[in-house]
C-alpha cells in the first residue's frame, strides 16, 4: 500500500426532506474527486448511509472540509437533510485486498 | 471521544453464488458484538457493501480475526461469495457527530 493515507467515514441518517439531496450528493461526489490528494470513493446507503473518501493527507481534508461549495452543501445537511451524521477522521494503518482473478 | 479507537472498513463486492451468505454474515455480526473490546457495528449494501467494525485496540481486531468461527466464514467468503473485498485497519484520529435537536 502507500506509506500513509486518511479515510473520512461519514455515516449519516436522513430526514424526510430530500428535497434537493441527491443532487448535492452527487455533485459533492464529483467535486471531491477534483480535490487536491483526493484518492477514493465509496459509498452504499441501506436505511443508514456510509460514505468513505480516502486522502492522501489530513491537509487534502482539512481543505474539502473548509472548500465553499462543500461549506454550502455542509450547512443544508445540517438544515434539511440528516436527522444525525457522524464523521470519523481515520489514519489507514494496514490493509489488505481479494481479487477473484 | 474515547482515548484512542480502531475501524475495520470491510469493502465488499459478491458474486452470484448468494448461497448461505446472509445467515453467515448475521451471525458473524452477532459474533463479533460478543467479543472483548467490541464497539459498534455500521452496514450497507447498495451494489457495494460497506461494513465497518469498531474495536477498542489492535489487539480485539487480531482476535476476532483469528476467532475459529469467523476463520471459517472467511473461508467461505473467498471460495463463493466474494468477487472482491478490501480490509482496511484504521486508528480513528477524529470525529464529530450531528444530532437534529
Amino acid at each position: 500500500m502507500r506509506s500513509s493515507y486518511y479515510a473520512v467515514i461519514f455515516s449519516s441518517l436522513q430526514t424526510t426532506d430530500t428535497e434537493g439531496y441527491s443532487e448535492m450528493a452527487e455533485q459533492m461526489e464529483l467535486l471531491a474527486r477534483t480535490q487536491p490528494g483526493f484518492l477514493e470513493f465509496e459509498h452504499a446507503r441501506e436505511g443508514i448511509a456510509i460514505s468513505i473518501s480516502y486522502w492522501e493527507s489530513m491537509e487534502a481534508i482539512s481543505q474539502w472540509k473548509a472548500n465553499l461549495d462543500h461549506l454550502e452543501a455542509q450547512r443544508l445537511g445540517r438544515d434539511k437533510w440528516y436527522a444525525w451524521y457522524k464523521i470519523r477522521i481515520c489514519k489507514v494503518e494496514r490493509e489488505y485486498e481479494f481479487n477473484r482473478e
